[in-house]
C-alpha cells in the first residue's frame, strides 16, 4: 500500500521532504507538487526524476484525485488555508509549523478537524521524534525519577542572521520546546516569565540575547529555559528534568571521543539541520505509515493550538516583563486518543 | 525505480531484511522467496503481506524472470552455491556472513566474479555502516591523529548459549573486527598471536573465556583486542585508535544520563540487535541504491576472502599459541575500485 | 615559625580544625582551647595528645598571652562577640560561619576591624579552596568563555533531619553558594526572587522543596540557583557558567568510571563532608600561612557581612514571592586589597 | 612528637621533599642535608630557612645524633650504599626510586633489612598513594567487578629528551606501572613479550616508540600496557581492569567541562609533575606518620627488588622479542606484614 502525496510548497523544506519520501522512506510516493514558484516546482519534478503532476494552486492539488494526502511547506501565512481545505475534502495533511500564524486561525482549524469526526492534522514538531527526547520521556514514565519537579533546558544557535528579530527568540526558536516540553512531561502551561540577563557583546544592537523563560505547568512543575542565539560555541539543545528522586538528561549527539592538543572532547554540533536530521525521517515515516492506518499519532492540531496561545504569552512576557497567565480553552475529548505514551518506533 | 528482490532464507536475520526493506527502506521489493522450511516461507509472506513467490528452491529463485537481485540469508554452509549460482546469471546479491565457510570457497566466488567483469557479490558486514564506526574513520582520515600506530579493542557480550564453543569466538564473534579493522585502516594483516587469560568463572568449562589477539598489519599497526563474551554487565564495543598525535575512540551508543541511587549513569546495551540495529537499515539501503547503479559499495567477495583467510589464521593461533603468519594473496585489481575512502551517507 | 592557635568550641567542626591542625597541617599548633562543654574540651586535648592549656572562658582564651591566632567555632549566636573580643586585642581570628547571626552584628566586625587598621577576620567560606571552584574561576578569569552572562546552579541534598527548617534551605544550604557565586564572578548581587516549584513528595510537610532563587547581579548576570534538599540521590553541588563564547561546568568529583550490570557509571557523594574535606585543609593551612605573614587572603568581615545581608533579601523573597532588592552599603576601601585574582595554592 | 629528618641529595626531587616537609607536611622537620654539590645544599638551607646542618657527605649524616630518619634522594647509583648505612645504624629511610640500580644490590638490602629484625626502607613510588588508584583498588578489593581477568593500560608523554634512551622506557617510565600493577593486583608476574607497533614518526631515529608490554601474573591475569612517550597531546595515564563482572577504569584527572568552539571538552595535563602532585603529599606524609610509629606502610625493599628483577626481565624481553620468564625468589616472611589492604588516608 502506498500513500500517494501532494506537496504544497517546494522551497528547502519541501524539498527535504520530497527527496526523503522519495530515496529513504517506505510506503509513499510525491504525485502532485505546486509552488507559488513554477519554476522551483517544476525543477524538483526533474532532479527528483519524481512521476508527479505540477499543479497551478494549493486548492487544485488538495482537491487532485491522485492525491491521497497533503504536506504543506509553503509560506508560514497560507498554512492555515491550505489545512483548512484539506479537512474540507477530508484528506490527512501534514502541516509544517506553524499550524496558523495566530491562536484563532489554530482554533478555527481544530474546529474544521472537529466537526469532520476523523483526526486528519499533524504537525511538524519533529522533536518529538528525536531519539534522545523519545528515551528521555522513556525514562520519566519508567518512573526511575520519580514525579518530575524542575526542568532546566537551553536552546543555543552559534549565531543568527541580521534579519533575526526578537519575536523570533519565541516564534521561531522557543516554540520547539514550547511544543516538547509539555509532550515530554503530559502537561499544559499556566504561566510565564521572562528575565533578560546581562545582554552578550555578540549580539545584533536591536535583540536582547540570552534570554531565561520561566514557565509554570499545571501541575507545578518550573521550566528555566535559557535561549541564547549567539552563543558561538555551537548548537547545543539541553534539557535536564530534576525528578523526585533522580535527574535525567537529554542526551548529547553521540561523538568521537579525541584525545589531542592536551583535551579530551567530544564534538558539538554547529548546524541545527544535523541535529535533529533523523527525527525528520522518523517523523515522516510514521506519518505515513500512520496516515495509511487512518491514525494521527504525531503533534495534533490542538497541539499547534496550545503553542499558539503559548507562543503568545511569551511574546507579552518578554515585552512587559510580568508574569503572564496562560489561557487554554479546555482540551476537546476528541484529542485526548493521541495522548499516547511514547513507544519504540 | 524499484529493485525486485529473491530472499533465499527466511530464518531470523531473513525475516528482519524482508520487514525491513518492506516498511522502512526505500526502492526495494521482496518479490520472491524461498526456505528449506516452506511453511516459514509462507509465513512470512502473509504476515508482512508481501506480494512475492515462494519457490522451492534458491536455484530457481535466482533464475527466476522477477528477481533483479538475491539475498542470501540461509544457512551459512549453503552461502557458497547460491551466491555462485546469482554470479552465474549475472544478478547482485547481498550475502550474510560468511560468504562461504572455507577460504577456498570464498576465492572459487572471487574468482567468478571477476570473470563476469561486474561487481555482483556484498558481504553482510554491517559494522562498516554503523555511525561510530564511520566517524571514527573519518577522523583517522582526517588527520586529526596522524598515522595510526596501535588499535585497542574490545568485543563483550553478557553470556553466550551453551552451545558455542572455542571457534565461535574466532568465526562468529571477532569475524566482525577482522573486517571492520581492517577497512578502518586501509590495510591488511600479517601475523597473529592469541593468549589465553585466566578464565572467567562464568565460563562453561569447555570455554576460554576472555582471549587477547594480537594482531600485526602490513603498516605495523598493532592491534590488541580483547574478546570476552560472558562479561555479565553487557554488550559492550570497544574500539581506540592511538595515532601519532591523537587518540581517537569509538562513540559509546547514545543514552539518557541518569542521577540515581548515587551513581551518574548512562546505560549499556545488553542485547547486541540494539547495538548494530540501524547500521542494517543503512546497509541494506545502501546495497539497495548502489545496486540500482550498477555498483557495490559495501563489503566485497575480496572482504570476504580476506575475512575467511584471517580467521583461519585465528583459529591455529589460538590452538598452538604461537604467533602465525597471515599470507593473502595480491588483491586482484579488480576490487581496488571498491576502497573508497567513508562518505556521509 | 609556628602559629600558636586558640580554639574557642569542641564540638564537630572544631574538633575537626584541631585534628587538621595537628596532624595534616603544617606551621600551626594548637595551644589552647575552651568550650562550654569543658569535658569536651579536655576529651579532646587527651585524645589528640595536645600541649594545650584548657580555658574556662573564649575571652580569657582570647587574651592568653600565647595565643597568636584565633579559631572560632562555637555556637553561631557566640560568633559575634568573640571576633569582637579578638579584634580588640589585634589578634587574628578565623570564625566559621556566620560572622554573626544578623546583618548589623556583621557591620560592627567590619567597622571594628577597619578601626584597627589591620586584616584580622577571616570567615569559614570553605568553597572558595575547592579546587574545582578555583579551576571554574581561572577558566573564567582566562577569558576562554568571555564575559558571563548566566549562572545556572544546583545544591542538592539527599535528605535532611527532621530539624530542617525552611529558613535553613537559605542560611545554612544556600549561603555557601552566596558567597561562592559572587566571589566567582567578581560581582554583588542587587535583586532577588524565589519561585516555589512542585513539592517533592519526600519532603517533610512544613518544608517547601526545591526552590528556584533567581538572582541578579550587578553587572545583569542571571543566576537561577536550584536548592533541593531531599533528591534522595546524592549530595550534588552543580555550578555552570554560561559566557559570551562558551560555558564552563564545575567538575565533578573525581571517581573510578564503571561498566557494571548495563550501567556505565561513576560514583555520586552521599555526604557533604567528602565533597569539601580537601577544602576544609586547603583553606585553614592557607590561613595559617597567610596569619604568618600578617595577611588576609580568603573571605573577609566584609565578605561575612554581604552573606548576611543577601541572606536576608533571600528570607524575605522566600516569604513574599516578590522580587527583593539588595542593598549594600559601599564597600570600604580598606578591604579591596583582598579583590585578588585566583591563584594556585 | 617530630620527625627530624637528614636528607642526602638536594637535586630537584630532594628540594620538592624538602619543601613539602616544611611547609605543607606536618610532624616532620629537616634537621640536616648533604649534596655532593655543596652550594646547592647551603641554598635550599637558606631559601627554605631551615634550622638545618650541613653535612659533607652522606654517611655522616645518617651517623648524626639529631637525625631520626633519613631521605635518599641523591644519584641512583649511590642509593645502595646510603639506604644499607641507614639500615646499618637502624634508622628508618625513605629512598625514591631506583632502591638499588640492580636486582643483586637491591637483595642486599632485602637481607640487611631482615637481618636487623626491623621495618626500616620504604621506596618512593608514589602512584600507591594517587586518590585514583587507591580509589580503584577499592573498587577491585570491595568485590564489584569480580575476580581481575585482564588489564589494560597506558603511560603516555607529550614528549621525551633527546637524551632520553631505549632503556629508560623501561627502568624510568614503565617502572611506575612495574609496581603499581602488582600492588593493585595483589599479585607477581611469572612472564614478559614485548612487541613493537609501527615507529611515531615524532620519536628520535634511536627510540623505538611506542612499545607494547604484555605481562602474565602468578593468577594468570594478563596486562597489556602501551608504552608512548612522544604522543604529542598529553601526559596521560590510562589503566583498566577487566573483571569477571565488570570493569573499572582510573578516574581522569578531575577538570572543569568546557562548552567551546564546537568541543565539549576537559583539560589534560602536559606535565607528569602535575599528575601526581598530590600523591608525593601523601606519600611523604604516610611516610613521617607510620615511621613514628615505628612503621612502614609503604613499598618495601622487597617491593624496590621485585621492581628490579621485573624490570631486567622487560629489557631482555625488549631486546629479544622472546616471551621471557620473570623469577623471583620466595617472598621472605618478613615482608608479609606490609600486604595491607588499601585503607582512606
Amino acid at each position: 500500500m502506498v500513500l500517494k502525496i501532494g506537496v504544497i510548497g517546494t522551497g528547502a523544506i519541501g524539498q527535504d521532504h520530497i527527496r526523503r519520501i522519495t530515496n529513504k522512506l517506505s510506503g509513499g510516493k510525491i504525485v502532485a507538487v505546486t509552488d507559488v514558484n513554477k519554476e522551483q516546482a517544476k525543477a524538483i519534478v526533474e532532479t527528483q526524476n519524481l512521476d508527479a503532476k505540477i499543479y497551478d494552486d494549493g486548492h487544485e492539488l488538495i482537491k487532485a484525485e491522485e492525491v491521497d494526502a497533503v504536506v504543506v511547506t509553503s509560506w508560514g501565512p497560507t498554512h492555515e488555508e491550505f489545512v483548512l481545505a484539506a479537512i474540507e475534502v477530508g484528506k490527512p495533511v501534514f502541516c509544517e509549523k506553524p499550524l496558523a500564524i495566530t491562536a484563532e486561525g489554530c482554533k478555527k482549524i481544530v474546529e474544521a478537524e472537529i466537526a469532520t469526526g476523523k483526526s486528519l492534522v499533524q504537525v511538524g514538531y519533529m522533536r518529538r521524534y528525536d531519539t534522545g527526547y523519545r528515551a528521555l520521556k522513556n525514562v520519566i514514565e519508567s518512573g526511575k525519577i520519580g514525579e518530575p519537579l524542575i526542568v532546566h533546558c537551553a536552546h543555543r544557535n552559534p549565531t543568527v542572521p541580521d534579519t533575526y528579530t526578537g519575536d523570533m527568540a519565541i516564534v521561531d526558536t522557543f516554540i520547539h520546546e514550547i511544543d516538547v516540553l509539555r509532550w515530554l512531561l503530559n502537561d499544559d502551561y499556566v504561566s510565564v516569565q521572562i528575565v533578560a540577563p546581562r545582554k552578550t557583546s555578540n549580539a545584533l544592537e536591536h535583540l536582547q540575547d540570552p534570554l531565561i523563560v520561566l514557565l509554570e505547568t499545571k501541575q507545578g512543575i518550573r521550566i528555566n529555559a535559557e535561549i541564547f542565539v549567539n552563543c558561538q560555541y555551537g548548537y547545543d539543545i539541553q534539557c535536564q528534568v530534576v525528578g523526585e528522586t533522580g535527574i535525567a538528561n537529554l542526551p548529547e549527539p553521540s561523538s568521537v571521543v579525541l584525545r589531542s592538543e592536551a583535551k579530551l572532547s567530544t564534538e558539538i554540533l554547529v548546524d541545527w539541520k544535523d541535529r535533529f536530521i533523523d527525527s525528520y525521517d522518523t517523523e515522516l515515516q510514521d506519518w505515513i505509515n500512520s496516515t495509511l492506518k487512518g491514525e494521527v499519532n504525531g503533534p495534533t492540531a490542538w497541539d499547534g493550538y496550545v503553542a499558539a496561545v503559548t507562543s503568545d504569552a511569551c511574546l507579552e512576557a518578554k515585552e512587559s516583563g510580568n508574569i503572564v497567565q496562560i489561557s487554554l480553552e479546555k482540551r476537546p475529548e476528541f484529542y485526548n486518543k493521541n495522548l499516547v505514551v511514547v513507544e519504540k518506533i
